[in-house]
């Protein structure tokens, strides 16, 4: 593969290195039919006090996930320089285009941004982000905070979660976090298929990693919008920069440990959950039917768990395509 | 206004004053660039048992509404005919074209269903399905029932309702209907702008109508399955179709005694909820705040309850455009 | 109704009252985003030589329809103002936005022009077009004769046609004029549903009116072609505009005696057909099936003729929905 | 024709009667796919002290012409109270919803709002802003003052304009109104179809109607911006709603006696003007030419001038299609 | 070029290895905007018995051909087991977004599948589509039959066809599967631009390929219909999959032997073909001609064959655009 | 890199080598889902007469500028070979689907011919066209002249320009060139960020290489088509291919020395020019102002100049968005 030289187009509006609090953008150049020299412009906020670790907090990573946004506008609103020691770099919607359209992905070039890492230069308007966040943001951090939920086609358990790691150093950090971070759930994940992920990226250059999955179908309530402020100030806590406890609460570890946690719709239809989010499910117990919507009097068609465990995911819309996962059921499981 | 002669051009493939359980359609010619000969089917459901009262049962007015469809599709699979007397009439998606594309709105001509009545026979598409059940088959019924939720983009507290009428033993015999429905919460409605609507043809009529809001967001769970199956059984059951009395259950009564129940956003932005459904709330309580989303730092507008009651709707997306109900206050109040 | 007493907004650019021949244009002012004072421009042909009667051709009332307009716009480069006697006005594309697009109906708005008849002079782009050729050129016609094909999804048999008339001297004359035009076959049409047509419109003023089905699926062969450029010759011969007699040819008579000569399918999917134009079917063998094309091993839908005759008209494409009608049976009949 | 008596379904948040500055919105319910329970919100400003007479000042009644929109949001936010005597209404975007979309017609219902007068409490969205100012502000006012430009797609010389109008009073006082305008140019106009416009809505009730074209291109420049926002001051100091005298400036006036002012391009292709705005032209001279596009060496079509006069109007985009107006020939002459 | 190592992200429903008949999916993850964890299902039927050689049969490589997908859904519901040695694959839609859509390329990712080999794992859809048949299905496979037709723009002489091969071995097998074929005409292809193309990719690991194209116009005929099902058991049969011997056919040989066979149309307009498919041609005679359809009177275009043949290929839709192939001639030849 | 090595697609029906005039199309292969074996004809001119030297004159390198095709159809259609000495080959517009469309990038994939440069034969169809004009077009020419303005969204001050080089006799022979063409005013430029450009890529080959900027808004004057038209002239004169001297005229030599000359805007609103083109800014002074639409009597933002100059370039539309150039302000210099 190829070394890259070329140097970002994305131009920031603030400056890392200044102390006190900084509201700004990054400038990514945009030529298009409806404005031959236009740009993106991601808002970034910059909070710095002297010495201290250095924390990146993200949001919107796709587009239709409101958990960190929510938190992050309202954190970088808050947040004063004499109440911190060291840095916090506040990006509330990463894939600000997606986000601005509330869709997962950029309208601009479909891009799907945790599949466009480490990304490139002289890529698309996706990948000239994800570039910037590799060789630029990354590099200052010592710890992450990337913020997901299920969009506007799943929904999720609320939980913090970390990677196993094959730097046990590492992993520890991050499941500590996780656990700082005190979401009524908590999850290890084992990643498939990690290529393009910000996770994956972070992690390789041996940060300290937390992501979450703080509900979905792309809304917010009051309660996972508290879940997702307060978890990000007990990281904060938790790495220091923030002084104080983290305020713990008790949480549930799950594991998904094979893909016979998911379960796939093979045909086109209207969706019946059979159970709900947080249900016990056992092995062969139904979770879910499909109608055909053509004609009635047809036979749906069912759906069961393969293993014991917990509902901890499901498809939101109320039709389905065939191909679509249907549910996810994860066991539970000790605190790593 | 011109007396309509001229027939539908729908035609039924089954035939309402047949014995048994006939599954079929509701033919309606369209012509259109991909099918010059083509049609719209809707699916029905027919069954009948000798003598007794009508019930004309419908989901999908609005095509994002997914408790009626659901549980309109279970009854006509599975209720017998000889179960009944009387007869029952199922259209699980009234506006099949809008429920296939799961919008609240006909993709053909952007009709709302529940805003084209009494309909037309040489209208657009929607107008001639309104123009078919107010000529066709409200003629037929005795009561009706007309599922409703959210959609895509509104979410409500699960109830049943009547609106207020001027005979008063149409009115009781509405709000009975509803009391047998037994949702968790049920609600006394006074229309202001009625136009248009199934519901206030089918009054004129004379007919027993009963309308529900159970929950929304363009999705459904196991719970309001369970309410909605539950609801319309029980109202079969009240109006003497199935045998046995309904299956009762404690339900809240709600009120929205005027305009000030209504809150709409005066920006676009990010919607942060700060109360979730069923929380009380106190005039003047901050119930949700709308965040600039094009810098960090900006002041969130707060938008604040105008009296005492409780969260009944939301605005469901995460972000709000200038102009959108923001959510809905109601009162509690006894049954009527 | 109201009766319509304002001007047309159409300015021809011809004169209909001069001997010769014109190329011109019906200009229709259409003020749009992309054109605040823009145009449709008609091309329209006037050939006329002192006294005699006066036939209307026209193609492409249907966008994707196209023996008329390779027809006629062949007639309107060829046809010498000394080879006629009276005036013939041909208008190769009625629909003349449908017909840029190869569409069937505008895509302007949607309009379907045979069903847009007498037209309204304040009414969309569609509806103007249809008042112009009611209220001035339709009074100037004696004859007219309107090309019709089946358009990209239907597929006809080659036939000229007319209407059984209450008035039978125009009857005969409608009749005679489509035995002159000596298409392969001929057919005699009971209109259920005539409401809006040009064909109706130009009848109840009592002109002799001939329409065609020649062929179809949004293309042309040099067979058709040359059956269409013959037909219109004949026709300007029966009619004492073109010297001499028509070039007589044998032809099958038709007739759709009731609505069972349609069939309609009731599902998606991929369309088999197993009988083609012009076979011989029995009622109740195959006609042709539908295969789901969601999942190999799936039973197809069969679908039959419910009488025996001819193939004369069948589905074009390869993909077909709930609805389409999905094939003609005709029957073979002797000449009126 | 129907009587209107349905009240309209806008509601506005000022109070037209109340002394002071208000900023608020015209809320018009719209409800859609994306907001089940949305609204069209159109600002208005309104500035009363004390009696005296009312203008109404409106801009983007078509969405893409900025001179009214700049200079109205400037004077909404400048003007104080006590700077008049009686009331000023400022619409700065009349056809909001055209205006955010920067088009000349609503994207909502393509509505040409110019072209929908009196409008229609029961329309499309367009028709009920129409409807609002017909029977909610123009009873309000007594001078009206509606700016037009040429949108994306035209461009004018600046000038006023105002109607040959039967009543001689009621034209005497429109055209001092447009004599205090004060625009390098100013415009006796003849309306041939005045059908839908706002202007004949107004003028029929008796109003002051002033109207503008000031450039055009989808644009604005510092000069035209000037001239708009001395114009609208020096009619309301006309008015005596403002105190002091207009700021008068020479005007040329000109006439358009005829359709032959009035060019239109007969082909497609690239359009190269041959004279600008405010070139003298004689009858005979070209004034434009379009050429072919598809290959070089073809021969361009030559448009001429049909009478002496001064180039007022022109097509705007580089491309042009047949049926658009290319060019607009002006007269000069006396103040009426 | 970098080798490609990472695993195809398909994963098969069927196991290839097992005896009897399974009806299954290659589901390919495909995250996207209205699912993010959705995928494309893509329908595939295996029958195996015992040992023998595997055939790979496809259809809809470009999705609106459509002799393809029938005769092999057909073949996979009714071929059994024990009718075999070896192994059948049948994929009767390869590019199975395309097929649903009815489109040639992708509506994913506009890709021609049949330009998009050898693939990517990490490409778009139609790229790891690619891939997936390059890497895991023709391995699999000793002949593989892909099934084309002219699509909806196209018509085509109904034809098999095979590549001349370095390999005269090969080669000969090629030719000899193609004459089992049996279709009316027989095509020896040297291919110019081989980039891209499955053919190419299953040539180079020494397969026998034989490709058809059978009409086209986006439809299917009864006639076609049979000619595939029958060439797809004679290929079956000459492979010694199916017992018994090909049902022989005569075959007309033709060859395209150089650029001069294609004929091209420099500008837009209405396509009057002069002559049909099958028709034979001489040198110099017009073939077709476009019609300029903005003003009638005008001079339309002639295209004349430059050699003397057979039309084998024509445009089919009734309006043309400039580049677009007008026609194919090609000449008849004997049996290689 | 890879070295490309596999020819072009495009195929030229002129002869480059041939004496006289000759006009044509490059003929790019483009397959699509409504034309299989479609293709993209780019009108090119050839004129030659002997021996001397070669230029290259190209227009719509972005689709919505205009002076290039003005002034290049009009040579190319009144050029004679005897006029010449040497070879004159015009591309009017080399972005042909974008020049169709209007628009700066191709409507087939979104793509910006002069950031597409060198181009690949294997990529998408305006890396073709690029890939094209770097392996075949450019290294027959000695003088490159690309005709640029605004397009739809900026417009400019009318200059030709040339960049700073490191070849200062390449240098020098380009600034003769410019001054030459003799625009109103003249640039030297100096690129930062030349990635993909036309420019780029014929510098590096030594190419004599001007541009030109001649106003803007998707539109053409009859004043820039004149520049246009006699800059080009004198360009061919300069270079001895044209006999004569260039028509001199005086020009103002300007210079854009820093990333200060650009003012972008941070918001969305309506944009109020308070500068005109060619006006002269002092730094600190407000060039623009950006108001907020949603509703009246909020503040606008001010932008101002950052240092002394004249007004270069501007925004165009009415409306501007966050990241939006707004204007560029250059120093006026002495000719280099």
């Amino acid at each position: 593969m190829t070394i890259i030289t070329r140097p970002s187009p994305v131009t920031p509006t603030v400056d890392f290195d200044r102390d006190g609090v900084q509201h700004g953008h990054l400038r990514l150049p945009w030529s298009r039919d409806d404005s031959a020299w236009g740009s993106i412009m991601i808002p970034i906020c910059v909070v710095k006090n002297g010495e201290g670790p250095t924390a990146l907090l993200t949001g919107a990573n796709h587009g239709d996930e409101y958990e960190g946004p929510v938190a992050l506008f309202d954190l970088a609103r808050t947040l004063k320089a004499d109440e911190i020691k060291g840095r916090v770099i506040v990006v509330p919607a990463m894939n600000y285009p997606a986000f601005q359209a509330g869709t997962r992905t950029s309208p601009i070039d479909k891009g799907n941004l945790n599949r466009s890492f480490p990304g490139r230069s002289d890529g698309g308007a996706t990948e000239k982000i994800a570039d910037y966040f590799t060789r630029y943001l990354l590099p200052l951090a010592d710890i992450v905070l990337d913020f997901h939920s299920g969009g506007r086609t799943l929904d999720f358990l609320p939980y913090a979660a970390a990677h196993a790691l094959p730097d046990k150093r590492q992993e520890r950090a991050c499941f500590d976090a996780v656990a700082a971070f005190s979401a009524p759930y908590s999850m290890r994940m084992i990643e498939i298929d990690a290529v393009g992920m910000y996770d994956t990226t972070a992690e390789e250059m041996g940060k300290v990693f937390v992501t979450t999955e703080l509900s979905g179908g792309g809304t917010i309530s009051a309660r996972t919008a508290s879940i997702a402020k307060r978890g990000v100030l007990n990281v904060l806590k938790q790495a220091g920069i923030v002084a104080g406890a983290p305020e713990a609460d008790a949480t549930q570890w799950l594991d998904m440990p094979s893909s016979d946690c998911f379960v796939f719709s093979e045909a086109d239809g209207l969706f019946e959950p059979v159970k709900d989010l947080g249900d016990m499910v056992a092995a062969g117990e139904i979770i879910a039917r499909v109608h055909p919507i053509g004609r009635t009097g047809s036979v749906p068609f069912d759906y069961r768990a393969a293993l014991d465990g917990v509902l901890a995911a499901r498809h939101f819309p109320g039709l389905i395509k065939a191909g679509d996962c249907l549910a996810v059921v994860a066991t539970l499981t000790e605190a790593p």
